[in-house]
């Protein structure tokens, strides 16, 4: 019965989940392209790469290469083996997740390929946390990445035939992120004693604990757009956003931060609305990754970033060092997808959108 | 104390999981296609559809709303409605998983979208089971869908260009497979007694659990050929096989069968030579959904069937029967994919596999 009874607790309002133990953040990587280290978060990334391939002979191989460095980097920066990692959950926005299959073979970890989007980052984290919680992994990586010129040749326009953006468009971010969740709290470094010092420190001033998710629906409301996806998806984010504080029975006021991924600044109003018809004000404690990370005048982005590496970086760059130096307790990190294929655009379908929720906390 | 022994002791040997309280197959559906439902296993299928475009305005569109019927049916075999789902697991082999967002949208239900190429129904089960079983949902739908015509014109060939089939080349099959996962023994039908009769009957002769998985790793031998799936597949579904028999230690006669996705005539030699480097000896209780599901002789489908649906609906349509008839106690089922895009196969690269092991007993 005690054992039943605990099993129904985890489960929270609708679509909502309460982690009993949640699980730890072990570490996190950030790797970033030339452009996104220019950018107001530059100096956050663990790593700034100025060749466009990765050293790689195609967008696809580079990106590839892109995500390989985040997962090793990952591990290095928690000081364990590939061997240590039980699963890996990840995905990206190219047909058939070749960037991530081609990415991270070597690393010979039994995988979970997971596809939403540019929400991809906050699906992993969800099912990660699930996975360790509920006590079948010690240890998951959870990953995603994007490439902006693998994107424009998948979904848009040829590189080479200089089409115009419009103003609503965003650009998508060229980087990978990579978060270890594990079960045990993260030594410290003075336990450790390792040497090594990667510039994080997840221990020392308390750790980043996953409290709990809320899950996606897709949500579509006609929009067809594909050069103005933060219309696209700030739908989704405003029914998980909603949901969340619906579930957990608490006002925006909860957390810290409130962070989609890249609605960008169309999106972000459209979000503030929605919400307001439900009677919560986030105007001031929301925040976009899309708009946090290029600089809107002087780097041309128009509506701002976008792509799954949009969020995971700013995410293992930014939101973990502001959590690590307690200038925010609890956030609640919200990733957008915009659920289009290049066959679905051409045939005329609608763009839905999704976003997956997940609760941090410092601890 | 006592909570943290049982956790670990879910993690068995390297890659495999058993449940604690295994997970009830609450309700299985299976829609065909036309030529599906001409071969062996016809008569086993819910439901088959003779128009291939099942209404839809092109073969997109024709697998969501395949995939749609899947989801409505098992939901109605189940006696339930969409609002007693949590969660839907599923996905598909189009790019940007479109058949699944266009085709489970209206259905409200929270989704994790996920990609393993044809594995996709093992790994949509997995996590199914790992979260009915964590307590993180009292019930789950996992699916998933392929398309002939779909699959075609995204990897190999315009239909309309008439390409010839090499010998090694598979079919992909036209249809979808669903499953509702549940925690609680489905109720017998003289319980439920609400005069509905689908055919089918998962409880009074016993019920199948899920009683654990093996989650595969990403297999890369180097071959390159899209249109020999199965050679390319086989070795995943000997390092997954092998795997589970090491992690569990027994022997392949511990299963009644060891049933493969879409390895066809091909990868099934290949298979067991294979797992014979390891000592075990599978030729005995081996099937391969892709042998099964088409008629060698009169249907011209050279290696076998191939595709998400072919291991989906040949579990839900014809292992679960097998099973609830206690032909079959226990199974190891083991869909097959090979992780390659029409890119990165135009790009010259090779063609890495990948295969998810699902444990299911009837007791």
């Amino acid at each position: 019965m005690e054992e039943q009874k605990e099993k129904i607790s985890k489960m929270i309002g609708k679509q909502s989940i309460l982690f009993l133990n949640p699980p730890y953040i072990l570490a996190g990587s950030s790797i970033a392209g030339k452009k996104e280290g220019e950018g107001p978060l530059g100096s956050f990334f663990d790593q700034i790469e100025e060749d466009p391939m990765f050293g790689g002979t195609s967008w696809e191989d580079a990106e590839s290469r892109l995500m390989k460095r985040a997962a090793e980097f990952v591990i290095k920066k928690a000081g364990l083996k590939s061997e240590d990692i039980r699963y890996l959950i990840g995905g990206d926005l190219l047909g058939q997740l070749i960037a991530t299959s081609f990415g991270i073979a070597d690393l010979n970890i039994p995988v979970f390929g997971i596809f939403g989007a540019c929400s991809t980052m906050g699906e992993s984290m969800a099912l990660g946390a699930i996975i360790v919680d509920g006590g079948y992994a010690d240890r998951v990586i959870s990953l995603t990445s994007s490439h902006f010129a693998g994107t424009e040749k998948q979904f848009r326009f040829p590189l080479a035939y200089g089409n115009q953006r419009p103003l609503s468009a965003s650009w998508t971010v060229t980087g990978s992120g990579a978060v270890i969740i594990g079960k045990d709290k993260p030594a410290s470094k003075a336990e450790k004693n390792d040497g090594d010092n990667y510039g994080d420190n997840y221990d020392n001033n308390g750790s980043i604990r996953i409290k709990g998710i809320t899950v996606g629906k897709i949500v579509d409301y006609g929009l067809k757009d594909s050069l103005n996806m933060g219309a696209c998806m700030a739908p989704a984010a405003y029914n998980t956003i909603s949901r969340n504080l619906k579930d957990l029975n608490v006002l925006p006021n909860y957390y810290d931060k409130i962070i989609t991924g890249d609605l960008g600044y169309v999106g972000k109003d459209i979000l503030i609305d929605l919400l307001k018809q439900d009677g919560f004000d986030i105007s001031g404690n929301h925040m976009d990754c899309g708009i946090e990370i290029f600089d809107k005048e002087s780097q041309d982005t128009h509506s701002g970033g976008s792509g799954c590496a949009c969020s995971a970086i700013t995410l293992t760059g930014y939101i973990f060092k502001k959590l690590l130096r307690h200038e925010w307790t609890r956030v609640l990190f919200v990733p957008t997808g915009a659920l289009l294929s290049q066959v679905s655009y051409n045939e005329g379908n609608s763009v839905p959108g999704i976003a997956h929720a997940v609760i941090l906390e410092i601890c």
